[in-house]
Protein backbone atom coordinates (compact mmCIF):
# COMPACT_ATOMS: atom_id res chain seq x y z
CA UNK A 1 0.00 0.00 0.00
CA UNK A 2 1.45 3.25 -0.96
CA UNK A 3 1.83 6.11 1.90
CA UNK A 4 -1.33 8.28 2.24
CA UNK A 5 0.70 11.76 2.74
CA UNK A 6 4.24 12.31 2.46
CA UNK A 7 4.68 14.71 5.82
CA UNK A 8 3.22 14.53 9.25
CA UNK A 9 2.97 16.79 11.58
CA UNK A 10 2.15 16.26 15.14
CA UNK A 11 1.48 18.98 17.91
CA UNK A 12 1.66 17.45 21.32
CA UNK A 13 4.23 14.44 22.17
CA UNK A 14 2.46 12.35 24.54
CA UNK A 15 2.07 8.90 24.76
CA UNK A 16 0.01 9.30 21.75
CA UNK A 17 2.12 11.74 19.76
CA UNK A 18 5.12 9.82 20.81
CA UNK A 19 3.72 6.51 19.96
CA UNK A 20 2.33 8.26 16.38
CA UNK A 21 5.61 9.31 15.97
CA UNK A 22 7.05 5.61 16.55
CA UNK A 23 4.76 3.88 14.64
CA UNK A 24 5.10 5.85 11.83
CA UNK A 25 8.84 5.25 11.82
CA UNK A 26 8.10 1.94 11.80
CA UNK A 27 5.69 0.77 9.57
CA UNK A 28 5.08 3.99 7.33
CA UNK A 29 9.15 4.82 7.22
CA UNK A 30 8.59 7.24 3.70
CA UNK A 31 6.96 9.93 5.99
CA UNK A 32 8.39 13.09 7.32
CA UNK A 33 7.45 14.02 10.70
CA UNK A 34 7.60 17.58 12.04
CA UNK A 35 6.48 17.71 15.81
CA UNK A 36 5.75 20.72 18.06
CA UNK A 37 5.41 20.50 21.83
CA UNK A 38 4.17 23.22 24.38
CA UNK A 39 6.06 22.16 26.78
CA UNK A 40 10.41 23.05 26.23
CA UNK A 41 11.19 19.87 28.11
CA UNK A 42 9.22 17.19 25.81
CA UNK A 43 10.54 19.20 23.24
CA UNK A 44 14.49 18.34 23.91
CA UNK A 45 13.04 14.82 25.27
CA UNK A 46 11.49 14.38 21.71
CA UNK A 47 14.87 15.69 20.16
CA UNK A 48 16.94 12.94 22.25
CA UNK A 49 14.45 10.41 21.83
CA UNK A 50 15.15 10.71 17.57
CA UNK A 51 10.72 11.22 17.33
CA UNK A 52 10.61 13.12 14.46
CA UNK A 53 13.10 14.72 11.59
CA UNK A 54 11.84 17.97 12.91
CA UNK A 55 11.73 19.44 16.32
CA UNK A 56 9.90 23.24 15.66
CA UNK A 57 9.93 25.37 18.38
CA UNK A 58 7.26 26.84 16.95
CA UNK A 59 3.52 25.01 15.95
CA UNK A 60 3.65 27.16 12.60
CA UNK A 61 6.87 25.97 11.36
CA UNK A 62 5.88 22.37 12.48
CA UNK A 63 3.04 22.49 10.30
CA UNK A 64 4.90 24.22 7.54
CA UNK A 65 4.49 21.80 4.02
CA UNK A 66 2.61 18.94 6.62
CA UNK A 67 -0.33 17.13 4.36
CA UNK A 68 -1.78 15.44 7.53
CA UNK A 69 -1.82 17.14 10.85
CA UNK A 70 -2.79 15.64 14.30
CA UNK A 71 -3.39 17.31 16.78
CA UNK A 72 -2.01 14.86 20.01
CA UNK A 73 -3.20 17.55 22.89
CA UNK A 74 -5.96 17.14 25.82
CA UNK A 75 -9.68 17.92 24.14
CA UNK A 76 -9.47 21.63 26.43
CA UNK A 77 -6.53 22.52 24.06
CA UNK A 78 -7.31 21.42 20.84
CA UNK A 79 -8.84 25.07 20.09
CA UNK A 80 -5.71 26.80 21.03
CA UNK A 81 -3.61 24.51 19.36
CA UNK A 82 -5.59 24.92 16.35
CA UNK A 83 -5.29 28.26 16.47
CA UNK A 84 -1.72 28.36 17.12
CA UNK A 85 -1.25 26.81 13.36
CA UNK A 86 -3.70 28.41 11.51
CA UNK A 87 -2.47 30.50 8.62
CA UNK A 88 0.36 27.70 8.20
CA UNK A 89 -1.47 25.06 6.97
CA UNK A 90 -1.33 23.89 3.26
CA UNK A 91 -4.98 24.20 1.68
CA UNK A 92 -4.97 20.38 1.17
CA UNK A 93 -3.53 19.47 4.13
CA UNK A 94 -5.76 17.17 6.21
CA UNK A 95 -6.56 18.48 9.87
CA UNK A 96 -7.07 15.61 12.31
CA UNK A 97 -6.94 14.70 16.30
CA UNK A 98 -6.83 11.29 18.70
CA UNK A 99 -8.81 13.28 21.10
CA UNK A 100 -11.70 11.02 23.42
CA UNK A 101 -15.03 13.18 22.65
CA UNK A 102 -15.57 14.09 19.07
CA UNK A 103 -18.52 16.38 18.88
CA UNK A 104 -17.26 19.04 20.79
CA UNK A 105 -13.63 18.92 19.62
CA UNK A 106 -15.08 18.90 16.07
CA UNK A 107 -16.47 21.97 16.77
CA UNK A 108 -13.86 23.53 18.53
CA UNK A 109 -11.36 22.85 15.47
CA UNK A 110 -14.39 24.09 12.88
CA UNK A 111 -14.35 27.37 14.84
CA UNK A 112 -10.60 27.58 15.13
CA UNK A 113 -9.80 26.51 11.16
CA UNK A 114 -12.98 27.36 9.53
CA UNK A 115 -11.64 26.47 5.85
CA UNK A 116 -9.15 23.28 7.12
CA UNK A 117 -9.99 19.84 5.59
CA UNK A 118 -10.98 18.40 9.03
CA UNK A 119 -11.20 14.58 9.72
CA UNK A 120 -11.30 13.70 13.54
CA UNK A 121 -10.03 10.43 14.59
CA UNK A 122 -9.94 8.32 18.07
CA UNK A 123 -7.71 5.87 18.02
CA UNK A 124 -8.81 3.83 21.17
CA UNK A 125 -5.37 2.90 22.87
CA UNK A 126 -3.42 4.00 25.70
CA UNK A 127 -1.82 2.75 28.90
CA UNK A 128 -1.59 4.45 32.43
CA UNK A 129 1.42 6.35 31.32
CA UNK A 130 1.91 9.69 29.86
CA UNK A 131 4.76 11.85 28.11
CA UNK A 132 6.79 11.02 25.33
CA UNK A 133 9.01 8.42 27.24
CA UNK A 134 5.63 6.20 27.49
CA UNK A 135 5.33 6.11 23.37
CA UNK A 136 5.76 2.82 21.64
CA UNK A 137 4.76 1.70 18.27
CA UNK A 138 2.99 -0.82 18.50
CA UNK A 139 0.06 1.08 20.89
CA UNK A 140 -2.24 0.57 17.95
CA UNK A 141 -2.10 -2.57 16.33
CA UNK A 142 -5.21 -4.50 16.65
CA UNK A 143 -6.80 -1.53 18.29
CA UNK A 144 -9.34 0.25 17.37
CA UNK A 145 -9.41 3.75 15.80
CA UNK A 146 -12.76 5.71 15.16
CA UNK A 147 -13.12 8.37 12.70
CA UNK A 148 -15.97 10.75 12.55
CA UNK A 149 -15.79 12.70 9.52
CA UNK A 150 -18.68 15.40 9.50
CA UNK A 151 -21.03 15.40 6.73
CA UNK A 152 -19.39 17.47 3.86
CA UNK A 153 -15.80 15.50 4.46
CA UNK A 154 -14.45 14.69 1.22
CA UNK A 155 -14.42 11.03 1.37
CA UNK A 156 -11.12 10.98 -0.06
CA UNK A 157 -9.43 12.70 3.14
CA UNK A 158 -11.34 9.88 5.07
CA UNK A 159 -9.50 7.34 2.95
CA UNK A 160 -7.22 8.51 3.38
CA UNK A 161 -6.69 8.71 7.47
CA UNK A 162 -8.23 5.61 7.54
CA UNK A 163 -5.50 3.99 5.40
CA UNK A 164 -2.88 6.06 7.43
CA UNK A 165 -4.36 3.92 10.82
CA UNK A 166 -4.60 0.67 8.91
CA UNK A 167 -0.65 1.34 8.20
CA UNK A 168 -0.14 1.60 11.96
CA UNK A 169 -1.77 -1.70 12.66
CA UNK A 170 -5.56 -0.18 14.09
CA UNK A 171 -8.83 -1.63 12.67
CA UNK A 172 -10.66 1.39 11.76
CA UNK A 173 -14.64 2.26 12.27
CA UNK A 174 -16.39 5.35 10.59
CA UNK A 175 -19.03 6.74 13.05
CA UNK A 176 -21.22 9.87 13.30
CA UNK A 177 -19.26 12.23 16.37
CA UNK A 178 -22.44 12.21 18.76
CA UNK A 179 -22.91 8.09 18.17
CA UNK A 180 -19.07 7.88 19.24
CA UNK A 181 -19.88 9.69 21.86
CA UNK A 182 -22.36 8.08 23.86
CA UNK A 183 -20.92 5.03 22.89
CA UNK A 184 -17.38 5.86 24.73
CA UNK A 185 -18.98 7.34 27.55
CA UNK A 186 -20.47 4.02 28.32
CA UNK A 187 -16.88 2.02 27.68
CA UNK A 188 -14.85 4.07 29.15
CA UNK A 189 -15.66 7.55 30.31
CA UNK A 190 -18.16 6.32 32.94
CA UNK A 191 -15.66 3.37 33.93
CA UNK A 192 -12.89 6.17 34.53
CA UNK A 193 -15.10 7.91 36.30
CA UNK A 194 -15.92 5.11 39.20
CA UNK A 195 -12.17 4.35 39.01
CA UNK A 196 -11.67 8.00 40.10
CA UNK A 197 -14.64 8.16 42.56
CA UNK A 198 -13.17 4.51 44.40
CA UNK A 199 -9.65 5.72 45.02
CA UNK A 200 -11.60 8.83 46.42
CA UNK A 201 -13.35 6.26 48.77
CA UNK A 202 -10.33 4.59 49.39
CA UNK A 203 -8.44 7.39 50.35
CA UNK A 204 -11.04 8.73 52.84
CA UNK A 205 -11.03 5.88 55.67
CA UNK A 206 -10.63 5.88 59.39
CA UNK A 207 -10.42 2.60 61.01
CA UNK A 208 -8.83 0.62 57.87
CA UNK A 209 -5.41 1.59 56.51
CA UNK A 210 -3.63 2.50 52.76
CA UNK A 211 -1.63 -0.31 53.60
CA UNK A 212 -4.46 -2.72 54.25
CA UNK A 213 -6.29 -1.81 50.96
CA UNK A 214 -2.73 -2.13 49.18
CA UNK A 215 -2.48 -5.36 50.81
CA UNK A 216 -5.71 -7.17 49.99
CA UNK A 217 -6.61 -5.06 46.89
CA UNK A 218 -6.38 -8.27 44.86
CA UNK A 219 -10.29 -9.21 45.94
CA UNK A 220 -11.37 -6.43 43.16
CA UNK A 221 -10.27 -3.40 44.01
CA UNK A 222 -7.22 -3.27 42.11
CA UNK A 223 -8.77 -3.91 38.92
CA UNK A 224 -9.96 -0.58 39.29
CA UNK A 225 -6.96 0.80 39.42
CA UNK A 226 -4.82 0.83 36.25
CA UNK A 227 -7.50 3.26 34.49
CA UNK A 228 -7.29 5.58 37.86
CA UNK A 229 -3.59 6.20 36.98
CA UNK A 230 -4.41 7.77 33.62
CA UNK A 231 -3.60 11.87 33.15
CA UNK A 232 -5.86 14.08 35.20
CA UNK A 233 -5.99 17.32 32.75
CA UNK A 234 -6.60 14.47 29.54
CA UNK A 235 -9.85 13.48 31.92
CA UNK A 236 -10.91 16.56 33.05
CA UNK A 237 -11.24 17.89 29.64
CA UNK A 238 -12.82 14.66 28.49
CA UNK A 239 -15.66 15.13 30.92
CA UNK A 240 -16.16 18.80 30.22
CA UNK A 241 -16.53 17.81 26.81
CA UNK A 242 -18.62 15.04 26.80
CA UNK A 243 -20.73 16.39 29.48
CA UNK A 244 -24.12 15.39 28.62
CA UNK A 245 -23.52 11.87 27.54
CA UNK A 246 -21.62 10.87 30.45
CA UNK A 247 -24.25 12.53 32.45
CA UNK A 248 -26.94 10.53 31.09
CA UNK A 249 -25.02 7.16 31.40
CA UNK A 250 -23.91 8.42 34.99
CA UNK A 251 -27.12 8.56 35.92
CA UNK A 252 -28.40 5.85 34.57
CA UNK A 253 -25.26 3.78 36.64
CA UNK A 254 -26.31 5.41 39.84
CA UNK A 255 -29.89 4.40 39.36
CA UNK A 256 -28.69 0.57 38.58
CA UNK A 257 -26.35 1.60 42.06
CA UNK A 258 -29.56 2.56 43.89
CA UNK A 259 -31.72 -0.21 43.23
CA UNK A 260 -28.44 -2.75 44.44
CA UNK A 261 -28.37 -0.54 47.59
CA UNK A 262 -32.24 -0.18 48.73
CA UNK A 263 -32.03 -4.30 47.78
CA UNK A 264 -29.24 -4.69 50.40
CA UNK A 265 -30.75 -2.51 52.67
CA UNK A 266 -33.81 -4.27 52.58
CA UNK A 267 -31.91 -7.70 52.77
CA UNK A 268 -33.87 -8.58 49.53
CA UNK A 269 -31.76 -11.89 48.68
CA UNK A 270 -33.87 -12.26 45.41
CA UNK A 271 -33.60 -9.02 44.10
CA UNK A 272 -29.61 -9.18 44.46
CA UNK A 273 -29.17 -12.61 43.44
CA UNK A 274 -31.29 -11.94 39.60
CA UNK A 275 -29.80 -8.58 39.32
CA UNK A 276 -25.94 -10.36 39.58
CA UNK A 277 -27.56 -12.94 37.22
CA UNK A 278 -28.76 -10.59 34.84
CA UNK A 279 -24.96 -8.96 35.30
CA UNK A 280 -23.22 -11.78 34.73
CA UNK A 281 -24.98 -12.87 31.52
CA UNK A 282 -23.98 -9.76 30.10
CA UNK A 283 -20.48 -10.12 31.07
CA UNK A 284 -20.97 -13.60 29.17
CA UNK A 285 -21.89 -11.71 26.36
CA UNK A 286 -19.29 -9.29 26.16
CA UNK A 287 -16.23 -11.69 26.70
CA UNK A 288 -17.70 -14.33 24.36
CA UNK B 1 7.42 -29.01 58.28
CA UNK B 2 5.08 -31.82 59.62
CA UNK B 3 1.27 -31.89 58.40
CA UNK B 4 -0.79 -29.80 61.02
CA UNK B 5 -4.15 -32.23 60.93
CA UNK B 6 -4.45 -35.77 59.49
CA UNK B 7 -7.75 -36.10 57.86
CA UNK B 8 -9.76 -33.14 56.40
CA UNK B 9 -13.36 -32.73 55.45
CA UNK B 10 -14.73 -30.64 52.44
CA UNK B 11 -18.19 -29.61 52.73
CA UNK B 12 -18.66 -27.65 49.26
CA UNK B 13 -17.23 -28.48 46.39
CA UNK B 14 -16.81 -25.18 44.17
CA UNK B 15 -14.36 -23.47 43.10
CA UNK B 16 -12.46 -23.09 45.84
CA UNK B 17 -12.77 -26.33 47.80
CA UNK B 18 -12.28 -28.37 45.03
CA UNK B 19 -8.57 -26.02 44.95
CA UNK B 20 -8.18 -26.94 48.37
CA UNK B 21 -8.82 -30.55 47.61
CA UNK B 22 -6.10 -30.35 44.66
CA UNK B 23 -3.29 -28.12 46.83
CA UNK B 24 -3.74 -30.45 49.81
CA UNK B 25 -3.15 -33.43 47.29
CA UNK B 26 -0.11 -31.50 45.63
CA UNK B 27 1.82 -30.00 49.13
CA UNK B 28 -0.01 -32.07 52.36
CA UNK B 29 -0.09 -35.99 50.61
CA UNK B 30 -0.17 -37.54 53.74
CA UNK B 31 -3.44 -35.67 54.47
CA UNK B 32 -7.06 -37.84 54.13
CA UNK B 33 -9.42 -35.90 52.32
CA UNK B 34 -13.00 -37.13 52.67
CA UNK B 35 -16.09 -34.48 51.26
CA UNK B 36 -19.59 -33.93 50.66
CA UNK B 37 -21.53 -31.71 48.13
CA UNK B 38 -25.44 -30.81 48.07
CA UNK B 39 -25.65 -31.59 44.38
CA UNK B 40 -25.43 -35.12 43.34
CA UNK B 41 -23.76 -33.83 39.74
CA UNK B 42 -20.72 -31.97 41.81
CA UNK B 43 -20.63 -35.16 43.90
CA UNK B 44 -20.21 -37.30 40.99
CA UNK B 45 -17.53 -34.81 39.24
CA UNK B 46 -15.63 -35.04 42.47
CA UNK B 47 -15.16 -38.69 42.03
CA UNK B 48 -14.53 -38.75 38.21
CA UNK B 49 -11.64 -35.80 38.88
CA UNK B 50 -10.45 -38.05 41.85
CA UNK B 51 -10.57 -34.86 44.37
CA UNK B 52 -10.83 -37.31 47.55
CA UNK B 53 -10.15 -39.86 48.76
CA UNK B 54 -14.18 -40.41 50.30
CA UNK B 55 -17.20 -38.46 48.47
CA UNK B 56 -19.83 -39.11 51.17
CA UNK B 57 -23.49 -39.22 50.19
CA UNK B 58 -24.33 -37.30 53.92
CA UNK B 59 -22.49 -34.98 55.21
CA UNK B 60 -22.41 -36.84 58.55
CA UNK B 61 -19.90 -39.55 56.84
CA UNK B 62 -18.00 -36.62 55.47
CA UNK B 63 -16.52 -35.16 58.77
CA UNK B 64 -16.47 -38.80 60.76
CA UNK B 65 -12.93 -39.13 62.08
CA UNK B 66 -11.45 -35.72 60.45
CA UNK B 67 -9.18 -33.21 62.39
CA UNK B 68 -9.89 -30.20 60.19
CA UNK B 69 -13.69 -29.51 58.93
CA UNK B 70 -13.75 -26.73 56.08
CA UNK B 71 -16.91 -25.87 55.20
CA UNK B 72 -16.72 -23.86 51.40
CA UNK B 73 -19.75 -22.88 50.82
CA UNK B 74 -21.50 -19.58 50.16
CA UNK B 75 -21.96 -17.70 53.45
CA UNK B 76 -25.45 -17.50 53.23
CA UNK B 77 -25.47 -21.59 53.61
CA UNK B 78 -22.95 -21.67 56.46
CA UNK B 79 -25.55 -22.44 59.26
CA UNK B 80 -27.23 -25.12 57.19
CA UNK B 81 -23.72 -26.89 56.30
CA UNK B 82 -23.20 -26.67 59.77
CA UNK B 83 -26.07 -28.02 61.17
CA UNK B 84 -25.95 -31.16 58.96
CA UNK B 85 -23.12 -32.12 60.32
CA UNK B 86 -23.55 -31.83 63.85
CA UNK B 87 -23.75 -34.99 65.94
CA UNK B 88 -20.71 -36.32 63.63
CA UNK B 89 -17.74 -33.91 64.81
CA UNK B 90 -14.77 -35.11 66.70
CA UNK B 91 -14.55 -33.19 69.86
CA UNK B 92 -11.21 -31.37 68.77
CA UNK B 93 -11.89 -31.21 65.46
CA UNK B 94 -11.12 -27.72 63.85
CA UNK B 95 -14.03 -26.14 62.21
CA UNK B 96 -12.74 -23.69 59.68
CA UNK B 97 -14.88 -21.56 56.84
CA UNK B 98 -13.58 -19.31 53.36
CA UNK B 99 -16.35 -17.04 53.15
CA UNK B 100 -15.88 -13.57 52.41
CA UNK B 101 -17.33 -12.19 55.14
CA UNK B 102 -16.44 -13.06 58.37
CA UNK B 103 -18.31 -11.73 61.93
CA UNK B 104 -21.77 -12.90 60.52
CA UNK B 105 -20.53 -16.15 59.31
CA UNK B 106 -18.75 -16.39 62.39
CA UNK B 107 -22.11 -16.08 64.57
CA UNK B 108 -23.84 -18.68 62.58
CA UNK B 109 -21.62 -21.35 63.09
CA UNK B 110 -21.49 -21.07 66.58
CA UNK B 111 -25.34 -20.89 66.52
CA UNK B 112 -25.20 -24.01 64.81
CA UNK B 113 -22.42 -25.77 66.63
CA UNK B 114 -21.59 -24.31 70.18
CA UNK B 115 -19.29 -26.65 71.45
CA UNK B 116 -17.17 -26.75 68.18
CA UNK B 117 -13.41 -25.96 67.98
CA UNK B 118 -14.07 -22.88 65.09
CA UNK B 119 -11.57 -20.72 63.81
CA UNK B 120 -13.12 -18.83 60.94
CA UNK B 121 -10.57 -18.18 57.40
CA UNK B 122 -10.92 -16.34 54.55
CA UNK B 123 -8.70 -16.94 51.64
CA UNK B 124 -8.05 -13.91 49.10
CA UNK B 125 -8.16 -15.80 45.92
CA UNK B 126 -11.03 -16.89 43.26
CA UNK B 127 -11.49 -16.43 39.31
CA UNK B 128 -14.43 -15.57 37.95
CA UNK B 129 -15.15 -20.09 37.45
CA UNK B 130 -17.51 -21.90 39.58
CA UNK B 131 -17.49 -25.75 40.22
CA UNK B 132 -15.49 -28.42 41.03
CA UNK B 133 -13.73 -28.32 37.59
CA UNK B 134 -12.52 -24.50 37.68
CA UNK B 135 -10.31 -25.77 40.88
CA UNK B 136 -6.60 -26.01 40.62
CA UNK B 137 -3.56 -26.53 43.25
CA UNK B 138 -2.24 -22.88 42.60
CA UNK B 139 -5.17 -21.28 43.67
CA UNK B 140 -3.89 -19.85 47.51
CA UNK B 141 -0.01 -19.49 45.96
CA UNK B 142 1.33 -16.40 47.43
CA UNK B 143 -2.39 -14.95 48.54
CA UNK B 144 -3.79 -13.99 51.60
CA UNK B 145 -5.38 -16.17 53.99
CA UNK B 146 -6.93 -14.29 56.88
CA UNK B 147 -7.81 -15.89 60.05
CA UNK B 148 -10.21 -14.35 62.19
CA UNK B 149 -10.53 -16.75 65.41
CA UNK B 150 -12.63 -15.53 68.29
CA UNK B 151 -11.35 -14.11 71.33
CA UNK B 152 -11.56 -17.64 73.17
CA UNK B 153 -10.08 -19.31 70.51
CA UNK B 154 -7.37 -22.04 71.53
CA UNK B 155 -4.01 -20.58 70.37
CA UNK B 156 -3.15 -23.78 69.35
CA UNK B 157 -6.26 -24.10 66.80
CA UNK B 158 -5.13 -20.76 65.14
CA UNK B 159 -1.70 -22.16 64.70
CA UNK B 160 -2.59 -25.20 62.94
CA UNK B 161 -4.73 -23.76 60.58
CA UNK B 162 -2.71 -21.43 60.07
CA UNK B 163 0.51 -23.78 59.53
CA UNK B 164 -2.14 -25.71 56.97
CA UNK B 165 -2.76 -22.61 54.85
CA UNK B 166 1.38 -21.73 54.97
CA UNK B 167 1.54 -25.50 53.06
CA UNK B 168 -1.25 -24.37 50.83
CA UNK B 169 1.31 -21.72 49.43
CA UNK B 170 -0.90 -18.73 51.18
CA UNK B 171 0.38 -15.70 53.19
CA UNK B 172 -1.73 -15.87 56.60
CA UNK B 173 -2.40 -12.87 58.21
CA UNK B 174 -4.63 -12.77 61.69
CA UNK B 175 -6.89 -10.09 62.64
CA UNK B 176 -10.49 -9.60 64.16
CA UNK B 177 -13.57 -10.48 61.97
CA UNK B 178 -15.34 -6.95 62.42
CA UNK B 179 -12.06 -5.00 61.01
CA UNK B 180 -11.72 -7.77 58.05
CA UNK B 181 -15.14 -7.00 57.29
CA UNK B 182 -14.47 -3.86 57.05
CA UNK B 183 -11.37 -4.29 54.88
CA UNK B 184 -12.97 -6.18 52.55
CA UNK B 185 -15.71 -3.95 51.99
CA UNK B 186 -13.54 -1.34 50.49
CA UNK B 187 -10.81 -3.68 48.78
CA UNK B 188 -13.26 -6.40 47.13
CA UNK B 189 -16.98 -5.99 48.07
CA UNK B 190 -17.57 -3.02 46.55
CA UNK B 191 -15.43 -2.95 43.44
CA UNK B 192 -17.77 -5.80 42.83
CA UNK B 193 -20.75 -4.35 43.57
CA UNK B 194 -19.99 -1.64 41.18
CA UNK B 195 -18.78 -3.87 38.56
CA UNK B 196 -22.20 -5.36 38.63
CA UNK B 197 -23.78 -2.38 38.49
CA UNK B 198 -21.91 -1.32 35.67
CA UNK B 199 -23.18 -4.03 33.82
CA UNK B 200 -26.60 -3.38 34.46
CA UNK B 201 -26.28 0.30 33.15
CA UNK B 202 -24.73 -1.42 29.54
CA UNK B 203 -27.58 -3.96 29.90
CA UNK B 204 -29.74 -0.74 29.46
CA UNK B 205 -28.83 0.99 26.49
CA UNK B 206 -31.39 2.69 23.74
CA UNK B 207 -28.88 3.93 20.67
CA UNK B 208 -25.59 1.89 21.60
CA UNK B 209 -25.82 -1.62 20.62
CA UNK B 210 -24.50 -4.60 22.82
CA UNK B 211 -21.60 -5.39 20.20
CA UNK B 212 -20.39 -1.86 19.77
CA UNK B 213 -20.04 -2.11 23.81
CA UNK B 214 -17.86 -5.50 23.27
CA UNK B 215 -16.07 -3.62 20.43
CA UNK B 216 -14.81 -0.54 22.36
CA UNK B 217 -15.06 -1.99 26.18
CA UNK B 218 -11.24 -2.23 25.78
CA UNK B 219 -11.03 1.80 26.94
CA UNK B 220 -11.42 1.08 30.56
CA UNK B 221 -14.71 -0.94 30.46
CA UNK B 222 -13.36 -4.70 30.34
CA UNK B 223 -11.35 -3.74 33.48
CA UNK B 224 -14.75 -4.12 35.09
CA UNK B 225 -16.00 -7.04 33.56
CA UNK B 226 -13.66 -9.81 35.32
CA UNK B 227 -14.75 -9.70 38.75
CA UNK B 228 -18.64 -8.62 37.85
CA UNK B 229 -18.64 -12.97 36.26
CA UNK B 230 -18.31 -14.01 39.55
CA UNK B 231 -21.30 -16.12 41.48
CA UNK B 232 -24.49 -14.47 42.18
CA UNK B 233 -25.53 -16.65 44.71
CA UNK B 234 -21.99 -16.38 46.63
CA UNK B 235 -22.17 -12.65 45.92
CA UNK B 236 -25.62 -12.13 46.83
CA UNK B 237 -24.97 -14.05 50.33
CA UNK B 238 -21.86 -11.59 51.32
CA UNK B 239 -23.74 -8.59 50.60
CA UNK B 240 -26.28 -9.77 52.84
CA UNK B 241 -23.60 -10.82 55.33
CA UNK B 242 -21.41 -7.80 55.39
CA UNK B 243 -24.43 -5.36 54.95
CA UNK B 244 -23.28 -2.58 57.51
CA UNK B 245 -19.66 -2.34 56.38
CA UNK B 246 -20.60 -2.58 52.25
CA UNK B 247 -23.53 0.36 52.85
CA UNK B 248 -20.99 2.52 54.57
CA UNK B 249 -18.47 2.43 52.07
CA UNK B 250 -21.40 2.62 49.23
CA UNK B 251 -22.57 5.98 50.85
CA UNK B 252 -18.55 7.12 51.11
CA UNK B 253 -18.70 6.00 46.90
CA UNK B 254 -21.87 7.62 46.00
CA UNK B 255 -20.36 10.61 47.74
CA UNK B 256 -17.23 11.11 45.76
CA UNK B 257 -19.50 10.00 42.64
CA UNK B 258 -21.96 12.84 43.35
CA UNK B 259 -18.89 15.26 43.59
CA UNK B 260 -17.91 14.30 40.53
CA UNK B 261 -20.95 14.54 38.88
CA UNK B 262 -21.67 18.35 40.20
CA UNK B 263 -18.39 18.91 39.49
CA UNK B 264 -18.94 18.12 35.40
CA UNK B 265 -22.66 19.15 35.46
CA UNK B 266 -21.11 23.34 36.66
CA UNK B 267 -18.22 22.54 34.13
CA UNK B 268 -15.65 23.41 37.37
CA UNK B 269 -12.83 21.64 35.44
CA UNK B 270 -10.69 22.84 38.78
CA UNK B 271 -12.66 20.84 41.24
CA UNK B 272 -12.48 17.72 38.49
CA UNK B 273 -8.76 18.03 37.78
CA UNK B 274 -7.90 18.13 41.83
CA UNK B 275 -9.74 15.27 42.12
CA UNK B 276 -8.16 12.80 39.67
CA UNK B 277 -4.83 14.37 40.87
CA UNK B 278 -5.65 13.13 44.38
CA UNK B 279 -7.42 9.87 42.98
CA UNK B 280 -4.22 9.37 41.22
CA UNK B 281 -1.92 9.54 44.04
CA UNK B 282 -3.56 7.19 45.73
CA UNK B 283 -3.58 4.72 42.83
CA UNK B 284 0.10 5.46 42.46
CA UNK B 285 0.48 4.61 46.72
CA UNK B 286 -1.33 1.43 45.94
CA UNK B 287 1.05 -0.30 43.36
CA UNK B 288 4.09 0.95 44.44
Amino acid sequence: MPAPFQHLALIGLGLIGSSIALAVKKYLPTLRISAFDLSETVRQRALDLGLADLVAHQPGDAVTGADLVIMCVPVGSMKAAAESVAGHLLPNAVISDVGSSKAAVAAQLRKALPHARIVPAHPISGTENSGPDAGFPELFANRWCIITPAGNADPEDVGKLSTFWTMLGARVEIMAAAHHDRVLAVTSHIPHLIAFAMMGTAADLERVTQSEIIKYSGGGFRDFTRIAASDPTMWRDIFLTNKEAVLERLQSFTQELSTLQEAIHAEDGEALASFFTRAQAVRRGIVE
